[in-house]
């Protein structure tokens, strides 16, 4: 596939018209002007033009998109038409959450193993996964053809296991510690900072309530 | 506090920001120029002065930044210097996950109450709170000062909760359903939408893998 450079804007709200396709595709819906995806969205029609236009458009315009077709190129441009093999670094309780959330599966996310440092959890079992010791982490991903490393431990650990991660075949590290990570150029890595998304929650409400007065 | 519109782009930052201050405050630190900064955060010290002045500056250039100053100015644009109460609605793994976060009490957020509507998980403990069921949602939110409410059900149960808490006192829901809520005017919805997040990330995977081949 070739393509041009997209921005990290226009990335970020893939994964949102692959959502809103994947639930049209379910109730049957199969073909979709730009406009009328654009008031379910809630964005506009131009928007979804141009934003369509970094991949070649996806179909013609007036005439509507096809909704499966659509789904399914935006699903290989996210890379969801191959399998993702997963650990997860961290087994307390938001590690074993995102263990536990079967939607990942259904995208082609494979849990296939956990880690934690502390004796207490290892063995525990998380679905068909049980936890294992960090002494285990570079072998197991070695010969599981591990992808991508899910990172749910605090922040003082984080830095070193990312290094460690750094020097495997890892090519992504979705991390949930409260940390910026350095890793090699090849390794992606996406940060959710919950702490981050509830300051900026927080500061909405005191500029509502600011406004208000 | 009189402030212009600031673009959101911009209060997504500031987070990591007062992340970076606090760390360096707690090392000590008193002042920092915005150079130093810059390096430290791998941003330009043309991005932070520009973002910090949207909030008249923060003190001189060139002789550079008083790190508490700029910390406590910082943590109160984003509303940290008042207490908010919070439920979770939702019991399950992430729901508990987020329960047990400390680190959200030491910034003021402070977990009141959860709900869930699984007869099974009524009456279970996280901390000092226990599960209640659905029915006491808005009485309890009246009586105990609640201004956030944290989604972690399913997307099918979100948006009728989503409908149920837009008619209270709330403030803000932090959403971690995979759907996007309609709410009132002034009530904030933050979106953590964890599989566009993981979307993103095997994008760019795929895009790393195709511009090495």
């Amino acid at each position: 596939m070739e393509e041009k450079e997209i921005s990290q804007a226009v990335i970020s709200r893939l994964p949102r018209y692959f959502r809103y396709l994947g639930e049209l595709k379910d109730r049957g819906v199969e073909r979709i002007s730009s406009q009328d995806l654009s008031r379910l969205m809630h964005v506009t029609a131009s928007q979804i033009r141009q934003d369509f236009n970094n991949f070649g458009g996806f179909g013609q315009q007036g005439y509507g998109y096809n909704v499966t077709y659509l789904y399914d190129e935006i699903g290989k441009i996210l890379g969801l038409d191959r399998q993702h093999n997963f650990v997860i670094i961290g087994a307390g309780n938001l590690g074993r959450a995102l263990g536990n959330y079967m939607n990942f599966e259904r995208r082609g996310f494979i849990l296939k193993g956990m880690f934690d440092r502390d004796p207490e959890l290892i063995g525990r079992r998380v679905r068909d996964v049980s936890v294992m010791p960090m002494e285990e982490l570079e072998s197991f991903i070695r010969e599981n053809d591990i992808d991508i490393a899910v990172l749910t431990i605090p922040k003082e650990g984080a830095v070193s296991v990312a290094e460690r991660l750094g020097k495997t075949q890892i090519r992504a590290i979705w991390n949930f510690a409260h940390v910026d990570l350095n890793v090699p150029e090849g390794v992606q890595v996406e940060n959710v900072h919950l702490s981050d998304s509830l300051m900026k929650l927080s500061y909405n409400i005191n500029r509502y309530r600011n406004e208000q007065m």
